[in-house]
């Protein structure tokens, strides 16, 4: 387990960025005259969808295999995901040329299993429960000797998400509001951690689907209460607040916002039709909670973070 | 008509460039590492998808705007399009507060007839026939005494169309080849003026889709042969070459490359996959002649000119 009391700061997600710079790209940060117009405020996208990879989870797998001892190292890294976290743990290994061991139930998408190994990590499949992943995960481990590196309840995945908001206040200061979405946790910690340093005045806002809404549930009853059965077109936030981010969120985060699949669906046409931008289901949970909440952010500064843009261009649910 | 003579060159381009700098987006440069590895080739994307009104188009629409005298713009502007050309020319002339005339088929879709509308201009209608169109402009001119300005075949409009490969040249240098697409031959044109200026060994190659393939034919032949029941996606170069246009090709261009539909939809599919970004089909177009005749462009740093986003997101050519 990590240690949950190693929390990052301000200086360790600066530390962090420096470390991770030749691994991740800076992404930029686009505007949008029509949807200033449309929401009656000035917004501003950091892209992660255009980040290596195609989403945030670089940072925070760069950070977290770059802080490895060299006697870690040698035995590589491991996890069990099917999504971004697998790829871009596999891509940060394969650039220090240490070996990643990526469990995988059977039943994950051709594509992801394909970024896995172009990247040059050995995929171990298991049954498609949660159980047999953990379980293949610690045969893994126990045999190879590799680190487990968990998609985002761990103090150096939060501090390597967070550099992402860094780079944001870096590129355009002065928010009033910062608006990210929540699934494990891991991007919100890190955006809270930053924001909150650089300017104890900013809100930070979660935001999150309704059909998988334990960080707003835990939120209001000040314990965490994990999901069960989640139900979102918003495929890259189905998973539950971690403990670590959890207490983040208690003591960063200003409130939790959710949002229907439909007005989900609606914001995401928007970012492509405005920002010809391509973003998976959950970058537009922000942006779809500022549409459905117009009150509480009207005429301020936002920053919004866009978590990533892997998408199955077969599924988009644009078809009328 | 339009002086033909008055052909633009590299110095009318710069000027231009300076002229408009207030009405049109520089645009980025975007790089994919994917992309390279799947052509063999060094490939720079000039994205006038992010332009205003989201196409190229903004940028000739407002030089030529910009040119007229003080006398001619008391009087408005006119043209007839159902496309990007209308928008971009209702916002020009909105942006310096003078009065557009756009001549629509009641056929256009909604989405123009709003946009033309949300910039300030006037629509007039006429039936769906290019004697309507044309007949009615001739009405509305008369009328009004608005300055004509064609969507492609006028030296002012394909003068600033120019500036786009003018920036791109600017943002990274040194290219081997470029690689437009051509509909009407504005961009084309004054991609081919600028970058044959600027570096005479560079390769200019033209990219048209099979299904309106007379740039390719006129070519050939050497001499213009009009487009008759053009059948494309690449919705945005239906229309035929014009007589500036092709005297261009013919003085600018070294080749003219066709594309199939089906070789289309899957550049498409890759710029939405890797570079993450919404564009229209004629955008592909580049990309698909690419990797069509790969051994034409391996080794070599390109530049490609992705022309506009503005696609109908609920009939996206992806889904199986």
């Amino acid at each position: 387990m990590p240690d949950l009391l190693a929390v990052p700061t301000l200086s360790s997600i600066q530390e962090a960025a420096d470390r991770i710079q030749d691994l991740v790209h800076r992404t930029p940060l686009l505007q949008s005259t029509s949807l200033n117009a449309l929401s009656g405020a000035d917004l501003y996208f950091k892209c992660e969808n255009f980040q290596r990879v195609g989403a945030f989870k670089a940072r925070g797998a760069a950070n977290a295999v770059l802080k490895l001892s060299e006697e870690m190292r040698q035995k590589g890294v491991a996890t069990h995901s099917s999504g971004n976290h697998a790829a871009a743990l596999a891509r940060a290994a394969g650039s220090v040329g240490i070996p990643a061991y990526i469990v995988m139930p059977t039943s994950a998408p051709e594509i992801k299993k394909k970024a896995v190994k172009a990247y040059g990590g050995e995929i171990i499949f298991c049954a498609p429960t949660l159980e047999a992943r953990e379980s293949t995960l610690q045969e893994v481990v126990e045999r190879t000797g590799a680190t487990f590196i968990p998609p985002y309840d761990h103090p150096d995945v939060v501090e390597g998400q967070g550099t992402c908001a860094l780079e944001m206040w870096e590129q355009e200061g002065g928010f009033d509001t910062i608006v990210c979405p929540v699934g494990g946790g891991g991007l919100l910690g890190g955006t809270a951690i930053v924001s909150k340093a650089l300017r104890p005045e900013v809100r930070v806002i979660a935001a999150e689907p309704a059909g998988a809404d334990d960080a707003f549930r835990s939120f209001q009853a000040k314990e965490r209460i994990p999901m069960v059965g989640p139900n979102t077109l918003a495929d890259g936030l189905l998973t539950s607040l971690g403990e670590l981010n959890f207490q983040l969120l208690l003591t960063h985060v200003d409130d939790v916002l959710t949002v229907t699949d439909a007005q989900i669906i609606q914001a995401m046409r928007l970012i492509y039709e405005r920002l010809k931008i391509v973003v998976e289901p959950s970058c537009a949970v922000p942006l779809a909670a500022i549409l459905r909440y117009p009150e509480r952010f009207k005429g301020q500064k936002i920053g919004i973070i866009l978590s990533g843009g892997n998408v199955d261009l077969d599924k988009l649910p644009f078809r009328l």
